[in-house]
């Protein structure tokens, strides 16, 4: 054990906490700069609602029980407004990222006003564009798979791609992270037969961006759902891609492969490519 | 004018620019801080991808023209892997967060780590709970409203509730946001006439959790989508709510009332109550 702490290529162990006053989503989406770190196990460990002194005093405790297990100190990001409830938990040890010092206070001051401090501030009804975002998620599931025809006017973004490409999470994450109205819609054996996109599509074309996926992980991703079946064989993967990219070439749609991109990085490449920037 | 800008209480405006290497969705995380200066608007823009000389030019005349528009230096939040694309964007005059600077190599020397400086480090596929993600916002949308009974007991979390008080968006958040597969259940007239939980609830109590909204404002919220009938009558609503927060109350379901609280703020009380720690 100790000669594999000594080599630098070993996984260490660490625990990071995202501590806050409010709903520490915030706090938790710095956890993905800890990928920086790949040599790092992180166990991340949320502690919401963390706004009195007895809440404080169950985080110290978790913070002294994880440098125990893991042999060091747990990395700690918070965001508590109360300056006295921080100055408690600081008392422990800990390596502390805190996003009042280090962000909010030093803001305030490039502005010249004092933040606002207190609990959830960030993640209110009140925050811009809240309504924005509930009714993208809604129409975002109302027009999901080609579900309805009807109100694709209101679309931002029309998906569309092969069964299984991508398009559902895609769309959700569009709506859920960024308030697009991102309907999807499959193209499917009828469509490539008759050779050209669904109808209903023509009047849409300035705001359809198509999504495509490499065979073998096609063909993957299909047996998992039936396999052995027509539907998930190689062959009809190889044809359904084939035809899906060929209508979206003559209709002059945008598209790009799925197959090694997150949905983070095909929502950036889609609403760089079709110019809504939140 | 020059009146309004000596007034402390008025509104300034300034632009807060994401700009990142990769998708800039962990830099626009941090955007929701800028709600702790209310007497700032904030207009946002997101420059994603910027990853090449060329790219950092027109950053940096975005930056140049919102200072004209705004009249005040804009506020930059950035990850930048490359230290020279780093360093060229800082030669303009803004006010500048660095998150490689602030945290990641701060972070560095505490873990005794050189970071991973390539861009998209932390959006890509390859990112922890990445599957889990996708599988769980599958999971969430073909369980939505009840669709199916089938599969029931690989959720995680059910939410029931009348129709219309958020059970959608808030499933919807807790799938993208922390992969929690979340079925949700309509409470509906035959349940309260039975006065009875659905039964195939019954034997899933445990991971149920309820959501109640207040009387105006399902009224409210119903009137839009049909207005004039009876579903969307004060009456009607009142006689709902009543009816579901007895059946959540008699099962001993935990529930939260939606009306004034975001799908962020919903999700973290249900994950703390339903001890989800991700």
């Amino acid at each position: 054990m100790v000669k594999q702490m000594d080599d630098e290529s070993m996984m260490q162990n660490r625990t990071a906490f995202f501590i806050s006053d409010g709903t520490g989503i915030t706090a938790g989406a710095l956890g993905k700069l800890l990928e920086h770190f790949p040599n790092t196990h992180f166990t991340q460990v949320r502690l919401p609602f963390t706004n009195t002194p007895e809440s404080i005093k169950l985080a110290q405790e978790a913070i002294l029980h994880a440098t125990e297990k893991d042999g060091a100190r747990p990395v700690v990001i918070m965001t508590l407004g109360d300056i006295n409830l921080r100055h408690t938990l600081k008392q422990c040890d800990a390596y502390f990222i805190d996003l009042f010092n280090t962000f909010i206070d030093p803001l305030g001051l490039e502005l010249n006003q004092s933040p606002l401090t207190g609990a959830g501030i960030a993640h209110s009804v009140m925050g811009s564009s809240y309504n924005e975002r509930m009714e993208a998620i809604n129409f975002t599931l109302n027009h999901d798979d080609g579900m309805t025809n009807s109100g694709l006017e209101a679309a931002q973004v029309i998906l569309i791609g092969v069964s299984r490409c991508g398009k559902t999470p895609t769309s959700v994450y569009l709506a859920v992270q960024f308030g697009i109205k991102a309907a999807n819609y499959p193209l499917i054996p009828e469509d490539f037969e008759r050779g050209v996109l669904p109808a209903v599509l023509h009047k849409h074309l300035d705001k359809v961006f198509g999504l495509t996926i490499k065979l073998e992980r096609l063909h993957a991703v299909r047996s998992e759902r039936r396999a052995g079946s027509l539907y998930a064989s190689l062959d009809n993967c190889r044809k359904e891609i084939a035809a899906a990219e060929n209508l979206m070439r003559d209709a002059g749609i945008p598209w790009v492969d799925s197959t090694s991109r997150s949905v983070e990085e095909l929502s950036a490449i889609i609403l760089e490519k079709t110019r809504h920037h939140s």
